[in-house]
C-alpha cells in the first residue's frame, strides 16, 4: 500500500498544505494541531477498543472522556472554540453534549439576568448538568402539539409540570438518560385555564448529591440506537411536579406573579437567529463529515488492486480500483461535493454574521422560533434575514442528505472491507445519520423553502423590485418569459450557474401556478415542493462554489494549476448534478437534450480523468489525522492490510474465547482468556 | 394506535389471507406457522435482549440458538425447507450459517463419492463443522487472483497449503472465526511448477477435541462489522500445512497420484448453475426483506399523527403522517416494489428449475463458475441458460439495491423513532447490507449483464433468429429502427412494458456502437454498462410483475377489486420507475416529454391516492408475525408508544446504572444494579 500512495502523491503537484490553508486558514490548522497533541497524550482518548466495546462500556468510556475534556479545558484554559475542536477530533457524541450546547445556549439566550445568575453560572461550572427537553414520544416536528403542561398556580406562585399522557413523555433528549440533573423542559404554559403555547422551564430532575431522580420524576435512557450509542438520550415523565416562579425562562415572556397575567416582552428574533445558526453549522460541517468518508475510500481505492484491465496486455499488474470509471463516478463527484459544501457553509456563516449585525441595528421580526412546517405567510420575501432563514433550511436538508448518503456510497465503494468497522466509515455514518432528521426533518424543511419561494415569486409578480438574490433570479426569469434562454452550460461557467438559477425559477413559478391559479391543496404539492427546494438549494451550492473560485482568497491562495483542479471540481460537481437531474433541466428549457447528453457521456467522463491523478492529494488537503479517522482503510501511509490484520488478530476480544462448536454439547464458551473479562469492565 | 390501525383495516376490503395465499401458498403459510410455534416456545429464542447485548453476548446467544435449532430439527424431523424457514424466522445470522449452506453444498456438488463418504456424512451430523474460505484479504471479486497455494508434492502424495503473503490470508469467511473446525479452502493448485487456477480443498483447521487451531494454522475472528455481528467471520493463514490427496475436491478435476498429472473430468456447469441459483434466491428474498421495512413504516406512519393539515379547519385532529403525499411517495412505491420483486423472484426460480431439467437432458457448457468480471465472450446469446445467468446477475444487483436502499427510506420515513433500535429497521438493514457486495458486487455484476446484452445484440445484427426474450426484444427494436415507436404508457399496460423493453434495447445498441464501432475502451464504458444493466433489469421486473397479474393463479386467486389494487401497484411501480429514469426513456424515444410529465404530476399522484386506503391491509398480507418483526413501530396492534416505553423503561440495562455526573469526580458508575451484571454474561 505505501508505495502506491507514495506514487499517487508523486503524480500530482497539488500543494496539500496551501490548499488546506485555503480551506481552514493557518490559524485554525495550528489550533487543531495543538489540541490534537494534548488529546493524543491522554490515555483515556485511546481509541483502540472503540469498535469492540458494547454499549455500557462505550457509555462509561464516553463519560470518562467527557469529564477529562472538561478538565483539560480548565487546565489548558481552552476557549470555547478550542473545546469544540477537541470534541470534533474525538468524533463521538458524549454525555455532556447537550449540556455544552443547547442547555447553556438556552439559559443564556432565554434567561433573564436573574436566571442567568441562578442557573447559568452553576451550569458553566458543571455544578448542575443539563439538557434540552423538547421532543416527546408523541411529538417532534410539531412543537406546538407538545403535551407536557406547565400550569401556573396563583396561590403559591408556582408552576406545576405535568405529563398527562404516556405520549407526553419527553423522548430522545440527549444527556438526559443517565447524566443530567437539570433540564430545560418545553411545556405548554397554562395560565388561568388558558394555554399560551410551549415555553421553556428550567427543572431539576435528579438529586444533586445522590443523583437519584426526584420524587414524581420518571427518567431514564431510551435504549440502543442505530448509532449515537455513547450518548444517553433519555425519557422524562412528570407527575405534577411543582417548580418555583423563577423556573420559567422569562426573557421574552413571563407570568407576572402579582397580576397572574401572561406578559410578552422583548423580541424573540434572537431565537430565530439561533435556529438559522444551528442549521448553518450543519451545512458547514457537511463538507468535512463527507470528506472523512471520501478520504478513506479514495485512499483505499488507490491501494486496492483488483483484476487486470480488460484491454490491458496479459501479464500486467492488477488495476488500482480507483482507475475503474465505475469507481470514479461514485467517488469523484463526492470529492467535488466536499469542496462545494465547504465553500457553501463558509458563505452561509458569513451571511449569518452579517445579518446578525444588521439585526442588532434594527430588530423588527416578532415571531418565535418554530421548527417544522409553520404557516405560509410568516415572512416577507424582501428581507435578507428571511432569505437566509429559508436558504439555511434548504441547504441543511440538501447538505446533510448528500453527506449521509455519500458516506454510504463511500463505504460500498470499498467492497467487502467497507463493511468492517475498521473501515471507520460505518460507525461514522451511523452517528451522523440523525442529522437528516433533527433540526428539522429534511423532507419537511423543504416546505419552508417552498413557502418562501412562493412568497418571493408573488412579490416579483406584483412588480416589487428585487431585494435579494432569490427575488433577483426570479425576476430575471420572468423578464425572459417570452424570450427563453440559451445557456452554454459546457462552455461557460457563468451560464452553468445561470442554468441552475433558471431551473429553480421555473419550478418556483410552476408551483405558484399550481397553488395560486389552480388552487391545488397544499398536501398535493408536497412532492413538487420537495423538488423545488432541492433545485433551489443545488443552485445555491453551485453558485457558492463558483463565487468561492472567483474570490481573491482563492485566486491568490493557490497557484494556477491547482486553481485548474479546483475549477475541474466545480465543473464536475455542477455538471454531474445537472446530468442527474437532467429531465428537470430539460423540462425547464435551461438546456437542450443534446447538451445534457454531451455532459453525461463526454464532459463528466473527461473531468473524472482530469481529476483522477490529484485525488489522493485532494483528500490529503482535508488534513485528517490517522488518529481522527481511526480507519484501517484510510491510513495515510496505505498500510491497510497490516492494520486490518493487527486489529483483528491482536485487539479483537472475541478471539480470547474458545467455543464448544458441537450441537450436542450445552457448553458454549469453553474458555475465556483473562483479558476479555478485563476489557469488559 | 390500536384504533387507528383498526380504522385502517376497516376502510379497505383487501382480503389479507387470500392475498397472503397468493403470495406464498397455503401450504407454505402453514409450515411457517408450525415452525414459528415451536420457536416461540423455546426460551433461547426470546428476543427481548437482542437489541441491548454487546457483540460477545450476542455471539454467545447466537451459538446457543444455532445448536438449539439443529437439535430441534432432529427432534421434529424438520425437512431442509423447514429448517430454512426456522432460520428465516429467527432473522439473525448464526455461527452455523456457512456450514449449513456453502460447506455442505460444496462437498456435495464438488466432491466425489469417496469424498462425500469421508466428509459429507460427518458434516451432516455436525461431527465436523465447516465454512467456505474463498475471499482473501487482498482478493474478493477477482477469484483468479487468489494467493493461497496448494502445491502437489509427488513424493508423499500430499498438497501443501500455504499463504505466501499477508494478503493471502483468508478473510470474511463466515463461521470460521470461532466455530468451524474444517474449511473448504480455495487455493491456486500448483502441480509440477505449473499453476492451474483456484481449486477447492477440504482442510481441517482446528482440533476436533480441544478446538484449538492446528499447528501452522493461524485463525480467528475478523472483528466487529456494520452488522452481521452474531456471525464469526474469520481470517485464516497457513504456514505450509500438509493435507492428504483426498483433500482436493475432485469431481471436476484432480491430480492423478500415479502420474502426477492434472486431469479435468465431467462438466462443472452444475457449479455455474449453483451461482445462478444463489443469485435467484437473493432476488426472491429481496421482496420480503424490503417488505419488513415497509410493513413497519406503513403501520407506524398510519398511527403517527403530526400537524394538522394546512388546508384543514382549525381545531381538527392532527393528520396521520401516511396521509402526507411526501410520505406516500416514499413508502407506496416501495410497497409496490415488494410485490414486483416477489413475483420476479418467483418467476426466476421457476425458470431456474426448468433450465436445470433441460441441462440434465443435454449438458454442454464447459465453463467453470467465475465470479466477478470474466471474459467478454464466454456465452452464446442464443441460450436460455446464458440468458438466465445474465438475468440473475442483473436482477441480483437491482433487487438487493432496491431492498437495501428502500429499508433506509423506510427507516427515515419514521422520523426520529426510526433511529431507535426498537424500530427494528436499522438492525435488519445493517445485517442485510452485505448482500449488495457479496455474490458479486452489485456494480461489477452489471458488466456481466452488459457483456451478455452486447453479445445478444451482435447476434441480432448478424440476423440470427431470436432464441429468447432478450434477443426477441432486441430484434423488435431493430426492426423498427426506421419507424420508431408510439407507446401509450399511461393508457396501456402492454405498452408500458414495451416502453421498458424499448429503452433497454436502445441502450444496448448504443453501447454496442460505442464498443464495436467506435472501439471505446471497456473501462470507459463501465458507467454506460451500469445504466444498461439497470435498464434491462427494470424491464425484467416490470415484465414479470405484469405477467404475474395475467396469470391464472392471480386471476382466480383474488376478487376483482383486489385485482384492481394489485394492478394499481403494478402501474405505480412501473410509472414511478419510468418517471425516475425519465431522461433515458425520453432519450430513447420510448415516450414523450409530455407523457413523462403527465405520469409524474398526475398518474403517479392518483395512484398514491388509490392505494393509500389499502396500505395497511397490503402490508398485513405479507404476514409478518410481531415476534419476527421485533419492532415497536411495526406492531400489528399499533401499540407503538406503550411498547417503546416498556422496552426503554423496563428492559434497558443502562438504566440499572447510576453515574456520577460531575467532572471533578473520577467515579463513573456509582452503582450498578445486579441484573446488569447478570445480563452481561
Ligand atoms: C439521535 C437523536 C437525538 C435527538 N436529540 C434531541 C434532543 O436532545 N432534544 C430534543 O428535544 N429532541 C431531540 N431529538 C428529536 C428530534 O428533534 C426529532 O426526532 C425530530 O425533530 C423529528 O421529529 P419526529 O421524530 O416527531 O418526526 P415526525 O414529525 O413524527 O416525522 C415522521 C414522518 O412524518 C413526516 N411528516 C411529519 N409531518 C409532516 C408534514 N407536515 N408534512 C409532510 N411530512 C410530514 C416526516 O417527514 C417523517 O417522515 C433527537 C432525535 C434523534 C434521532
Ligand atoms: C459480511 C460478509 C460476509 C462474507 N462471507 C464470505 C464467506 O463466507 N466466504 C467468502 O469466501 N467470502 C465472503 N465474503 C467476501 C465477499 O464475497 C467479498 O467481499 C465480495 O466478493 C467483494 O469482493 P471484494 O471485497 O474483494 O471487493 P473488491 O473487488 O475489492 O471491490 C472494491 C471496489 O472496487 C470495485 N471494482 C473491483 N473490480 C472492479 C472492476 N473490474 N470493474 C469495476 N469496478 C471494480 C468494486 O465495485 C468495489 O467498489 C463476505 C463478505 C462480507 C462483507
Amino acid at each position: 500500500g505505501s508505495e502506491l500512495l507514495a506514487a499517487e502523491r508523486a503524480k500530482s503537484n497539488v500543494p496539500v498544505e496551501k490548499l488546506q490553508e485555503l480551506l481552514f486558514t493557518k490559524q485554525v490548522i495550528e489550533r487543531k494541531k495543538k489540541v490534537l497533541d494534548v488529546l493524543k497524550s491522554e490515555k483515556i482518548f485511546d481509541k483502540s477498543q472503540n469498535y469492540f466495546a458494547g454499549r455500557t462500556d462505550r457509555f462509561e468510556t464516553a463519560l470518562a472522556r467527557a469529564k477529562k475534556l472538561r478538565n483539560l479545558r480548565v487546565e489548558h484554559n481552552w476557549s470555547l472554540d478550542e473545546y469544540r475542536v477537541a470534541s470534533e477530533l474525538i468524533s463521538e457524541p458524549g454525555p455532556y453534549g447537550l449540556h455544552d450546547s443547547m442547555f447553556l445556549i438556552t439559559l443564556n439566550e432565554q434567561g433573564t439576568q436573574e436566571q442567568r445568575d441562578e442557573f447559568l453560572s452553576k451550569a458553566n461550572d458543571y455544578k448542575i448538568i443539563g439538557c434540552y427537553a423538547q421532543t416527546e414520544l408523541g411529538h417532534g416536528s410539531n412543537v406546538r402539539g407538545l403535551e407536557t403542561t406547565a400550569t401556573w398556580n396563583p396561590e403559591d406562585k408556582t408552576f406545576v409540570i405535568h405529563s398527562p399522557y404516556l405520549t407526553a413523555s419527553k423522548w430522545w433528549i440527549g444527556s438526559l438518560g443517565r447524566t443530567a440533573n437539570y433540564a430545560v423542559v418545553m411545556a405548554q404554559l397554562v395560565v388561568n385555564g388558558k394555554s399560551y403555547g410551549p415555553h421553556p422551564f428550567v427543572v431539576q430532575i435528579r438529586d444533586l448529591r445522590s443523583h437519584e431522580p426526584l420524587e414524581n420524576v420518571h427518567v431514564g435512557d431510551i435504549g440502543p440506537k442505530f448509532g449515537y450509542n455513547t450518548m444517553d438520550n433519555g425519557f422524562l415523565l412528570f407527575n405534577k411536579v411543582k417548580v418555583p416562579h423563577i423556573s420559567m425562562l422569562a426573557r421574552f415572556s413571563r407570568v407576572d406573579p402579582e397580576t397572574n397575567e401572561y406578559v410578552r416582552q422583548g423580541s424573540p428574533s434572537l431565537i430565530y437567529g439561533t435556529l438559522t445558526w444551528v442549521r448553518s453549522t450543519i451545512v458547514m460541517q457537511a463538507g468535512s463529515v463527507l470528506a472523512r468518508g471520501v478520504t478513506i475510500a479514495t485512499r483505499y481505492c488507490a491501494i486496492r488492486r483488483q483484476f487486470q484491465d480488460r484491454d490491458a496486455a496479459s501479464g500486467s499488474a492488477e488495476s488500482q480500483v480507483l482507475d475503474y470509471t465505475m469507481v470514479q463516478i461514485r467517488l469523484l463527484p463526492l470529492l467535488a461535493a466536499t469542496f462545494a459544501l465547504h465553500f457553501t457553509g463558509k458563505s452561509m456563516m458569513n451571511l449569518y454574521q452579517e445579518s446578525q449585525k444588521k439585526m442588532n441595528a434594527s430588530s423588527t421580526s416578532s415571531d418565535s422560533g418554530n421548527r417544522g412546517a409553520g404557516p405560509e405567510e410568516t415572512r416577507s420575501g424582501s428581507d435578507i434575514l428571511a432569505d437566509l432563514h429559508a436558504t439555511s433550511c434548504g441547504l441543511k436538508a440538501l447538505s446533510s442528505t448528500i453527506a449521509a448518503e455519500g458516506l454510504e456510497v463511500c463505504r460500498r465503494a470499498c467492497g467487502g472491507h467497507g463493511y468492517s468497522s475498521f473501515s471507520g466509515i460505518g460507525p461514522w455514518y451511523a452517528d451522523y445519520l440523525p442529522t437528516t432528521t433533527w433540526e428539522g426533518d429534511n423532507y419537511m424543511l423543504t416546505q419552508q423553502v417552498a413557502r418562501y419561494l412562493l412568497k418571493s415569486a408573488r412579490s416579483v409578480l406584483k412588480g416589487d423590485a428585487p431585494s435579494n438574490d432569490t427575488t433577483s433570479i426570479l425576476s430575471t426569469f420572468r423578464s425572459r418569459s417570452e424570450i427563453g434562454c440559451a445557456f452554454d452550460i459546457i462552455g461557460s461557467d457563468g451560464d452553468l450557474v445561470s442554468a441552475f438559477a433558471w431551473r429553480a425559477s421555473f419550478l418556483t413559478f410552476e408551483a405558484l401556478k399550481h397553488r395560486d391559479e389552480q388552487g391545488k391543496a397544499w398536501n398535493d404539492l408536497l412532492v413538487d415542493f420537495y423538488r423545488l427546494s432541492k433545485a433551489h438549494s443545488q443552485y445555491m451550492v453551485v453558485k457558492n462554489f463558483y463565487s468561492a473560485l472567483q474570490s481573491p482568497e482563492t485566486r491568490s491562495g493557490v497557484d494556477s494549476s491547482t486553481f485548474d483542479v479546483l475549477h475541474d471540481l466545480f465543473r464536475l460537481y455542477a455538471l454531474h448534478t445537472l446530468e442527474q437531474e437532467g429531465s428537470e433541466f430539460y423540462a425547464s428549457g435551461a438546456c437542450s437534450k443534446h447538451q445534457i447528453s454531451l455532459a453525461r457521456t463526454n464532459t463528466v467522463m473527461k473531468l473524472l480523468q482530469a481529476i483522477r491523478p490529484h485525488a489522493v492529494r485532494l483528500v490529503d488537503a482535508w488534513g485528517f489525522d490517522d488518529w481522527v479517522l481511526d480507519s484501517s482503510l484510510g491510513r495515510i501511509d496505505g498500510k491497510v492490510y497490516e492494520d486490518m490484520f493487527y486489529r483483528a488478530s491482536e485487539l479483537n476480544p472475541l478471539n480470547k474465547i474458545t467455543v464448544d462448536p458441537y450441537p450436542d454439547s450445552e457448553v458454549l464458551f469453553r474458555k475465556v482468556e483473562d483479558s476479555v473479562v478485563k476489557s469488559k469492565l
